[in-house]
């Protein structure tokens, strides 16, 4: 079986080594050595090449090396090609420890604390108990779901929201547009995972900042086009919140004149929270793989109706 | 019963009008609004008043309002009076937050993220699993088994370290000075929640650093007189060790001149990791003095010969 790697070319080094040993019969080939272009089944990329389908006739399935398949122009390519997302631990394992890290230093002030330490000012404020925070995740996928079990075992009050019904132990979940309201008023930190959507692009705006609590907290780890930064900036120059944790942006990199990295409210990270690991990553591509052998649905696979 | 308290007046009033709800038998008097010395049971203080058994002849027990008795000086009180510190579930919660979000920073280069914030550079680092990450727990009574259930959970290699042997689930454990130098050996990220006492002090100093893996790690918690800040500095400037999370320090507060306010590998906390929540604590006191009442052991007793 011949597969076509296009994508980080130190990665692509390490998973043709690790399928070497682990799956022999897999041949990974490196872009730009493309092989036998009528023989690539597979291609696996952060980025399409232009004319797929036209060098590779008999592609079966398109993989993203990440969790998302938003950077692919879903619209150019064949209807009927299955287009499959990155799941595997690493990356969940690393959205659960930045949540986690950025849902932590909100509800201890460390926002405020590390603001302080610039300005030497030993100072204490008093502590809301984990119990009496209310932590909401939009979005209750594969890396919502890993996220509040952390939150709920370090006692936060806990609540979900996606776009269709889904219940979580220790979690009250809300869903739809019509439920939307009455979840954000419950969130005093509000952390979004959702994937980039139609409905979804624009989704963190003035309006959306509205519904939430006074003061409350935003821990940004979706997709960058998801959030409107003039409305995040006024709202937290006039206190309509409190805080922001921000890992995507749009554009990537932030130009070094924008707002966000001088902000005092603000803790910018350059899009770290969950990078695909190799080493798990390359076990779960060759899990998908033998199920594709096997005729089962790969794990991962788009719903091109709904766009993730 | 009547009972003296003497610390933040604030907390005293809740804990009285608390008392006279749910145990309307027991008097909690304000300092200095002490009643009548000779009816004082227990004194509950951050610090004792001078002439302590000379005003109080009655008293059976001192408690102190922090998870700590290292404030009292031991040496001065009589011989048999028991000491208890306060053992709560808000401090023990506080202290997991704290050690969890600390060691999640430096585990995913936060210390560095915000550092290049300032510099407004979008630039990405590898990702270490957290499986391939070894953190280390000095002390393990309430506090440090807690943070270590919570780092098991997150799936962090962890080991521990205590006076006396101790075994405790998915860790590693370690025991007193012989085992010292193996413990340190394996720690990425060294967590000290050790208590003061004459072994303890001064124990975070250059000898132990260079015991630690190169580029190592620190989240101080414990107590601000066992670490050498000349010795820490050496090892930050050095890169001997990477970067250091430190909530307690000797003097606190710490002087605006000194240099862990601007190091670039330094957060500084102004001893905030684990204070003491009125509710959950005046709760656990009533338990205590229901224990004491009932005749037995009251839960936080000091060992008076191993100083905690």
């Amino acid at each position: 079986m011949h597969i076509l790697y296009k994508s980080d070319p130190r990665r692509g080094a390490l998973w043709q080594q690790w399928l070497a040993q682990h799956a022999p019969d897999i041949h990974l080939h490196l872009w730009p050595d493309i092989g036998d272009p009528l023989a690539v089944e597979m291609l696996i990329a952060w980025q399409p090449p232009e004319k797929l389908m036209a060098t590779f006739p008999n592609l079966q399935a398109l993989l993203s090396v990440g969790a998302g398949a938003d950077q692919f122009d879903l619209a150019a390519l064949p209807p009927d090609l299955p287009v499959v997302r990155m799941i595997e631990p690493g990356l969940t394992q690393g959205m659960v420890e930045y949540v986690t890290f950025a849902v932590l230093g909100i509800h201890r002030d460390m926002v405020r604390y590390l603001q302080q330490q610039r300005e030497a000012s030993w100072q204490a404020h008093s502590v809301t108990p984990a119990a009496a925070r209310r932590v909401g995740v939009m979005g209750l996928g594969e890396l919502g779901q890993a996220a509040l079990r952390q939150l709920v075992s370090l006692g936060f009050d806990c609540a979900g929201w996606s776009r269709t019904s889904r219940q979580l132990d220790g979690v009250r979940c809300f869903h739809g547009a019509a439920q939307l309201g009455d979840f954000l008023a419950c969130c005093d930190i509000l952390v979004c995972l959702l994937p980039l959507t139609a409905e979804t692009r624009g989704l963190l705006n003035r309006d959306l900042f509205a519904q939430l609590p006074p003061g409350a907290a935003l821990v940004q780890a979706g997709r960058g086009a998801q959030l409107n930064h003039a409305d995040l900036l006024a709202a937290l120059d006039s206190g309509r919140l409190g805080a922001a944790v921000i890992d995507v942006t749009d554009p990537e990199p932030l130009p070094p004149s924008h707002p966000f990295w001088r902000h005092p409210a603000v803790w910018l990270t350059p899009h770290i929270a969950s990078q695909t690991q190799n080493e798990s990553a390359v076990a779960a591509l060759l899990e998908n793989l033998r199920r594709y052998q096997r005729g089962e649905p790969m794990i991962g696979l788009i719903d091109r109706a709904r766009g993730y």
